[in-house]
């Protein structure tokens, strides 16, 4: 059935690549690519260097995001990309394995001659949000989500403004709309993603198809008791704020795993805060995922309850305070069965995962139909410069993604997409 | 069977010189008395003041201590007193009274003559450990118990050596183990204080005999686990530290209530302390308190192993760090006697408590038979400005603690202590 022809694709040019990025932009303590930092920008310059003896336009858009397009038949447009930011310390695949292999799509089509469609390779800028703490920084600015009023109050640790650093690389918060023309015929995006879990290793697998980004919902709960002296208030007459946090952390974590579903407590703090008083004050992060709108308003529910519940039990009370929210993301019906056949040649089997991460794709599924391509992890790490997968694995992540790009182009001939 | 005359003590002059006090080392934030500073010699200068029309003889110690002896017909001595320091934004009372209740002893018993035993109030230093976080200096050096080691490496939160500061006042290290020589001819040690509790308050009483400091244990735990993406780790694999503090949260406080003693998690904190990341390390600091030796010992052993078994069902390993440790100390026998007529003839009750803080006595006790009395505590607060205790209590406080005093001078006479 398939016309799809893999012969000019190489996948180990796309691991040779991702290993010249980690030498001219790693160390031993991992990728230093930050975004908006002089080693992001020697970062992008690579990426430039590898587009060069292309016949592709390459332009900067309005919210920072560098694009490159091989001009097709007609204007219709696949893209295909990721992220060349990382965290500090990060590690050498997160982001950057789409980026090159959208290189590598790009030369293999461009080999063929000119595409029946428009492709595009995107680099989005600031995908991590290490450094303001907004994530998703260019992908949320082309589709429209970017709170342009709310980032323009960012500082970094070191006291820098948001509008500042950026405007030092030509992007002004009052223009960034304008990055949203770069929508214009685009019928589908793909990427390909290292896991940056564990369960494909588990499972003993090296790919799978994405079947969307999990939604997500994040808030502060502030338990509230009375401070008292360690020594002279009996356990009874106490109203411990840590203790509520504990009862809520273990019924938090019992949603999680009741729904199915992931739910996290990732700090705490206490005030005082010191050894010899019982907390009055305690703060914790929540953080929750699902892959169904259902289930993450279920959690969402039983979460508040076992607060409030919590609270009680301890002759405590507990406040919210919203810190971050974003639905599911399912990806596309006809780009999913295209992945799944992808992944089924390469490596034979039909297993697929919700990432519980955020992409850029869960910013374009908004509005464009999106599939993904996990890789495995080692150990599931990333974020560290301990970050690896099996080359293997990557040549079949690689090749699965050009499979699924090409019967993406096949659709958008077909006017399916 | 008494011989108690309490006719010529006055407790209106002692709330009258606490009020005094406040007024010099106060403010709308509370007390100002942190040891070492201006503001804690102000409050000395008050009660060298007081003491000035009366026949005593003012010295200051290797320690820093400031004693105020009146001789009597024989070199035995009955020793009151308390601390006239306090923590940064503390209340008017904690301390202070008993201190200024020392005064007014010493003025009843110059009143009438030459007492038949030697009678010295004494402000012990830095009692609180507010700056450098030793608590009970003064107090321990008296009774061997201050390792001067130690203290040399204490530094305050502005970098200041505890050597440098100190020795700005007089006092070196390598000879403060002469205020030992303090403890020559010392029969008794009585101190009167407030509860900073909220028990006596919830009893309906004004005051109470006390029978003794409870023993203290101190460790901070430190709960290893893995740190993961909060969204790409399923439930089922992750290894949460925070998840384990909080097991073991919630049993230590179910060992507190068990033993009839009192356990407490005040400060917690996870690596690495992000929304989103699974927790890989969390620290939280763990202080228990019991009256007696095998009360403590069993909480202890239970304490142990129930971070044992919250690390296991986590995944986690648990490790120690030893912080602070006291043993319980019990009161006089006789001294308790003594106390206990005197509150039966102030308040026409029983009724007793161990004090779960800490005071100068507890370092007294280990030597020289100590006794103490409390008066209530509004809402059980210290160490705060709303830190406050009824009228009416202050003057039974100092009115049953006058009383101990006359009888533990008796009781040195016939040659009982």
């Amino acid at each position: 059935m398939t016309t799809v022809d893999a012969s000019t694709y190489d996948p180990a040019r796309v691991v040779a690549d991702l290993r010249a990025l980690a030498d001219r932009t790693g160390g031993p303590e991992g990728s230093r690519r930050l975004c908006w930092t002089p080693v992001w920008l020697e970062a992008r310059a690579l990426f430039r260097e590898s587009l060069a003896t292309l016949p592709v336009e390459i332009e900067t858009d309005e919210a920072g995001n560098l694009w490159a397009y091989l001009r097709g038949e007609r204007d219709d447009t696949v893209v295909v990309g990721s992220h060349l930011d990382s965290v500090p310390k990060g590690g050498w695949l997160d982001g950057a394995l789409g980026v090159m292999a959208g290189v590598e799509l790009i030369r293999a089509l461009a080999a063929a001659g000119t595409p029946p469609v428009t492709v595009a390779v995107v680099d989005w800028a600031d995908e991590e949000g290490a450094r303001f703490g907004r994530s998703l920084f260019g992908s949320a600015a082309v589709v429209g989500s970017l709170d342009a009023a709310a980032a323009a109050d960012l500082v970094d640790k070191e006291g820098n403004r948001l509008p500042d650093v950026i405007g030092e690389h030509g992007i002004q918060l009052d223009t960034i709309d304008g990055a949203r023309t770069r929508l214009k015929n685009v019928k589908a995006y793909l990427e390909v993603h290292i896991e940056q879990g564990p369960v494909l290793e588990a499972k003993g697998l090296g790919i799978c198809t994405v079947t969307g980004t999990k939604g997500i919902e994040r808030e502060r709960l502030i338990f509230k008791g009375q401070a008292a002296h360690s020594g002279t208030m009996p356990m009874e007459m106490r109203r411990d704020s840590f203790l509520a946090a504990s009862r809520f952390a273990l019924a938090l974590a019992e949603i999680g795993r009741r729904n199915e579903g992931v739910t996290t407590i990732g700090h705490a703090q206490c005030w005082p805060g010191v050894v010899t008083a019982v907390p009055g004050e305690t703060h914790v992060t929540m953080d929750m995922r699902h892959i169904s709108h259902d289930g993450l308003a279920t959690m969402f529910a039983e979460m508040k309850q076992a607060a409030a519940a919590a609270a009680v039990a301890e002759g405590c009370t507990v406040e919210f305070e919203h810190i971050f929210r974003i639905p599911p993301m399912p990806f596309h019906p006809r780009l999913l069965e295209a992945a799944r056949e992808s992944v089924r040649e390469v490596e034979g089997h039909d297993v697929e995962l919700p990432s519980g991460a955020l992409h850029d794709a869960s910013e374009m599924a908004r509005k464009v139909p999106t599939v993904m391509i996990f890789s495995s992890s080692i150990a599931g790490l990333s974020h560290t410069k301990e970050e690896d997968t099996p080359d293997e694995h990557l040549y079949m992540a690689v090749d699965a993604f050009h499979r699924t790009c090409r019967r993406a182009i096949e659709l958008v001939v077909a006017g399916e997409l």
